[in-house]
C-alpha cells in the first residue's frame, strides 16, 4: 500500500506585512529500514510510495542481488518502517564491499566506493540508441509535465525511463537516488531491458548519479541540470552520453554525442575534463 | 591553497536547431578522503575550497571533535585529495557509533543514525534571538545577493551565519551538507559561540540539514525552500525555529515562532506534523 507522500501541516504566514496561521502541503520523510537475512542492512530515507521497486532497486544497485530471482521473499512492514528481504547472496560478503564508509556531495558514493562495489555493479553501456534533437526535448517536456501531474508540492526530484518516444515508467521521490532506485526496481521486476533506454532525471548529474545510471544500465542520461567534472569523466568511460541543460530549446552534450543525429562524432579536448 | 571550484569543459550545444562545438564552466566534484590518527575515515566528495574548515566542521559533526584543542594535526594533500588528522579522540569508539549504514534522501543521516551519534552532538537549542520580519527577508535576500557575487555557475548550495543584520561567512559547495560544514569548522576555528545566530541555507531544509544546524549550534534556519515533516519534528523537539520559502516578500514559520516578532507564541496544531 501506498502512503501519500504529502503532508498538511500547521504553519504561520508572513505575507503582505501580516503574520497568519495557515496550514500547506509539503513532503513527508519515511524511514524505510532494510533488514536482510536477518541483519539491519540500511535505513533509506525515501518518500513513501512504490517501496517494493524502491527496496528492489536499492538491493541491486547495492550488489546485494544481481537478478530478480535472487529476491527470495520480501515483506513489507509498512507501518513501522521496515522491509524484512531474505536472499541468496552472502550478504556478509556484499557487506563487506561496502563498508568503507562514504560521505558525497549528495547521497552516497565516492571514488572508494566506485571502485570497490560499484565498480562490480556499474555496466560499461553497449546501448545502439540513436536519438534526434527533437526526441531529447520532447523527453524532458514530458519529464515537466508527468511531474505537474503528479505533485507539485516542490522539493522532488523527478525521473522516468524512456525508449526516445513514450515513458515506461515515471518515479518520485524526495531523494535523488531513491527516484532512480525505484525506477531500477520497476525494471528488474518487469526483466525489462534498458539498454536501449534513455534516463531522464530532474537533478544534477553528479558522479553518483551517472553510476546509478551505469548500474540500470542505460545508455544515455538526460538531465535538465548540470553535470560535474567527474560524472563526465565517468560517462566518457562508461559509454554513456550525458546530456545537461535540456530547457527551452537547447541542450549541451557533454559524453559520447554519437549517439545523436547530425553531431560530431566526437569532442576532441574531452581529456581535458581530468583532473 | 583553495582550488577553482568550476572547471572549464568542451561540449556540444544544440541551440537554434545547430549543434556546435563550443566550452562552459561547471562544478568540479574533489573527492577528498580523510585519514584520522592513520585510519581511513570518510572521503567527502566536495568543491574544493576552504578545506581545512571542511574538515574541522566533518570531524565535529561526525563526533569525532568536540572542540578545536581536539585537533592535534592537519595536513591537506590536496593535490592527490588527501587530509591527515590527528586528534586526541579515541577514533575506535566514534567510529564504533557511526558504523550503523545509512542510506538518506540526501547524504547522510536518518532515524537510526539520529539515535545514536547524532543525539549526542545535535543541541537543543538555547537560543533567545528575537527577529523582526524584514530582517529575515533582508537576510535571504543577502544570500542571494553574495551568491551571485561567488559564483553563478549553478548547482551549488549556499549558506551563510548571520546576527540578522550582517553575515559572518558565506560559504559554497556542490554538496549540502559539506556547505554547512565548511560554516561549522569556519566558527570552531574562530571559537564564535553561534547559540544566538541564524543559519541562512538555499536549499531545502531536511532532517539530516534541521540535524546539521542543531550540531552547528544555531537557533534559527531560514531557507528559500520547504522543509520535510520530519525536519518538523525534530525543529519543533530540538527548540529551533524553522523558516522556509523566504522569498517575495513572505515566508512561512513551521516551528517555534515565538523568536519572529509579532508571531503567535505558539503552532496550535503542531503535533500533526507527527506520524
Amino acid at each position: 500500500m501506498d502512503h501519500d507522500i504529502r503532508y498538511n501541516q500547521t504553519m504561520i504566514r508572513y505575507q503582505d506585512g501580516e503574520l497568519i496561521e495557515t496550514t500547506d502541503d509539503y513532503v513527508k520523510e519515511f524511514p524505510l529500514t532494510v533488514i536482510v537475512n536477518g541483519h539491519e542492512f540500511a535505513t533509506i530515507i525515501c518518500s513513501p510510495n512504490n517501496l517494493e521497486e524502491l527496496v528492489l532497486g536499492f538491493l541491486a544497485s547495492e550488489g546485494v542481488i544481481f537478478k530478480r530471482e535472487d529476491l527470495l521473499q520480501l515483506e513489507l512492514d509498512d507501518q513501522r518502517g521496515y522491509a524484512h528481504v531474505k536472499v541468496t547472496t552472502d550478504i556478509e560478503q556484499a557487506n563487506y564491499l561496502s563498508t568503507k564508509r562514504m560521505v558525497a556531495s549528495c547521497c552516497g558514493k565516492s571514488r572508494e566506493f566506485y571502485f570497490q562495489n560499484d565498480a562490480a555493479i556499474a555496466k560499461t553501456s553497449m546501448s545502439t540508441i540513436q536519438l534526434s534533437p527533437s526526441q531529447i526535448l520532447h523527453m524532458m517536456a514530458q519529464l515537466q509535465a508527468h511531474s505537474k501531474t503528479f505533485i507539485a508540492t516542490g522539493g522532488l526530484h523527478n525521473a522516468a525511463i524512456s525508449d526516445g518516444n513514450a515513458f515506461y515508467v515515471h518515479r518520485q521521490d524526495i531523494g535523488r537516488h531513491n527516484a532512480l532506485d525505484k525506477l531500477y526496481g520497476y525494471c528488474i521486476k518487469r526483466h525489462i531491458s534498458v539498454r536501449d533506454k534513455i534516463l531522464i532525471f530532474s537533478g544534477r548529474i553528479s558522479s553518483e548519479i551517472l553510476i546509478k545510471a551505469a548500474k540500470i544500465g542505460v545508455g544515455m542520461i538526460i538531465s535538465k541540470s548540470a553535470p560535474t567534472t567527474l560524472a563526465v569523466q565517468l560517462a566518457q568511460d562508461l559509454n554513456i552520453t550525458a546530456i545537461g541543460f535540456v530547457r527551452e530549446g537547447h541542450f549541451n552534450i557533454y559524453s559520447h554525442p554519437e549517439r545523436v543525429d547530425g553531431a560530431p562524432k566526437q569532442l576532441h579536448a574531452s581529456q581535458q575534463c581530468r583532473k
